[in-house]
């Protein structure tokens, strides 16, 4: 019987209270379970909820519910705070330390170790990925980006027809996704076109800097042709000419909140273009629509959960749970263990070359992902020969 | 046999094709259809589209696409412009104009009818509703609102969990609805909450001004309380201390195009509170997500096409396909033919007294229009005994 503290760190998705459900399913008949709050600061400052029968049972319930059921957030785990966390671990007897997260949580879930280890102090740590923008290493993808990538892409091709229908008001949708530095949600917003005249037409991606000079060209080419554009631009996309720029909004516990990036384009697109533009950001319903949960993605979030209990109560230690395809035609998906050091040194993971220059392969790769469900049209344009001839 | 042209205008909803291949089933087989192409626009400048088979089946194989497949667009309806679209329908030999739309649609329909009879023309007129923000006069309600509300109920729910869980990080958000007038949409927003704890904790109609300080004191004691604040408003909303000021973005067409108040409440709730706060547009999903359509609204919004065939056969004239409920306890619709004038003379609908004082009564007006299949969720806050106490 170990004493197993889980948490959920970094921002939320619409699956990641599925893995902590499986995990708690997993172990809680064998195990003592205890809960942190509000991912790292719980730890931090000893904010824990007691893995009652009750309580077990209400963290179950949520398995279907968007957003971190126990909180989780940002918080800033600075040196001090990890020597904090330690301390808190110890006084509660944890024996194990599970967190569900993304890059920068599996950094600390890495430093806790350390930290403990140098005091002798003997605890063991498994992370458990999450992510809506899939720039977490070490893995194939991870539980949140499905969802997060349907929700794009099925918005992408609603919104292009409502544009489309209103093209002699409005010309230009500007539609923001999230994606910090790496494009895959972004791409994710082209996987259901099938006709030239749908949107989106243009894609930006944090990887490729943009020519504002050529954006507008080809944009003003594409309202020529169809009557509107639609472009989708990741909120981390940069300027050619300008560097390192992006769009800083806010700045919250020192993280940078991006955002914006589509209010600018609208802003010129309208001065230089004289059409009518509307920015759109996609929003946090990419990380909580119930109604885009994936079911695949949803079922390997809860493979996710129920692997990382198997492998605590193996004694696995220092590990990740990641997925990896297994077969190269047909879609598999084996859990392996990763090295909490090799997720971290691989930092972020951007979109890779291959499948910026061939979208079809990308999207063949996403499509297992986004699951079944989603909608596809007719062709936009009407049958060629229905035009009503003059004089009638 | 009919010459029969038919047309969509005003902005689109998921539902609005729908309609319209519900109308062409049922009077495609004996009369002859002929297509406005962008609402008004076509029939001002005769741009039809021949209702070959072929162009017929293209239509209807558009009955589950969002937006309007004919193009719809807000085409500003001057005298010229009727006088221009009589002359149109009288070079096409037009026995019968069906148009499918909101308010501004029917007034024009109204004015098209006047200006054919003062001619001697005798032009059958037929309006089939549309909306998403339930202003739609002389109707219950009218197809495409009930998948509008039943995106604004489950997105809030989903993205209330979502800021629940982020917290610590961000503790205010301010989402934006559709409703230019009228408060049906907004208020939609609360369908769905169970708990206290949940969002939205505000909701912000048109037909009742906000004071700032109330707001805000408001949002202030709820952070304390909560630890976060969901506020909900319309796009229409206006401050009571400046009388009828809006946000205007743009002006197009001589349509002023709302929105941003939401930006304009993220900045001083930020400054005043000196909280985290974020202003989210819940956008064109409102009228265009097809993984939203209320299964009850489609059905209704086909039966009103199919009817609006049925009454054109039958020789109505100048009515509008209203829906009334027969019932004061189950749902039941019966379509009833309502003058165009009344609906006219009705104006802009606005949400009602006993609505906006008993939500619980709006509620369940609203059930029946969103339809079956919406998620709820357990509380929010896990069950009280499950704290560890100190020391542990």
């Amino acid at each position: 019987m170990k004493r197993v503290v889980i948490a959920q760190a970094g921002g939320p998705t619409s699956v990641i209270n599925a893995t902590l459900a499986a995990f708690v399913e997993e172990v809680m008949d064998e195990n003592k379970l205890i809960f942190s709050k509000n991912g790292y600061e719980g730890l931090t400052y000893g904010d824990f909820l007691d893995g009652t029968e009750e309580m077990n049972k209400w963290v179950i319930e949520n398995k279907h519910v968007p957003g971190a059921c126990l909180g989780s957030g940002r918080f800033p785990l600075e040196d001090d705070s990890i020597i904090q966390c330690v301390d808190q671990l110890k006084k509660i007897e944890a024996d194990a330390l599970v967190v569900i997260g993304g890059n920068g949580t599996m950094e600390a879930l890495c430093k806790i170790e350390e930290e403990a280890t140098n005091r002798g102090y003997g605890l063991q740590v498994i992370g458990l990925p999450k992510t809506v923008d899939n720039d977490l290493g070490a893995t194939d993808h991870a539980p949140g980006f499905g969802s997060a990538a349907r929700y794009v892409a099925q918005t992408t091709l609603d919104i292009s027809r409502d544009l489309y229908s209103m093209r002699n008001f409005e010309q230009v949708r500007i539609l923001e996704t999230m994606g910090r530095n790496a494009g895959w949600l972004a791409l994710a917003s082209g996987f259901l076109r099938q006709y030239e005249e749908d949107g989106p037409h243009f894609i930006l991606i944090p990887e490729r800097p943009v020519k504002k000079e050529v954006l507008l060209q080809e944009v003003d080419n594409t309202i020529q042709k169809y009557g509107y554009a639609v472009i989708v631009v990741s909120e981390g996309v940069q300027w050619e000419e300008k560097g390192t720029w992006q769009i800083e909004k806010d700045i919250v516990n020192g993280r940078t909140v991006l955002g914006g990036i589509s209010s600018e384009m609208e802003l010129f697109i309208k001065e230089e273009l004289k059409v009518m533009a509307r920015a759109e950001l996609l929003g946090m319903n990419q990380r909580s629509s119930s109604m885009f949960i994936s079911p695949s993605d949803f079922q390997e979030a809860l493979q996710t959960g129920a692997c990382g209990g198997k492998w605590l109560k193996e004694g696995k230690n220092k590990i990740m749970v990641s997925l990896q395809r297994t077969n190269q035609f047909d879609y598999n998906i084996s859990k392996i263990p990763v090295d909490l050091k090799d997720v971290v040194q691989e930092g972020e993971r951007k979109l890779p070359d291959n499948f910026i220059h061939d979208h079809k392969a990308y999207y063949r790769w996403l499509a297992p992902l986004v699951g079944e469900g989603l909608l596809t049209y007719p062709s936009p344009i009407p049958r060629r020969d229905s035009h009503v001839k003059e004089p009638y």
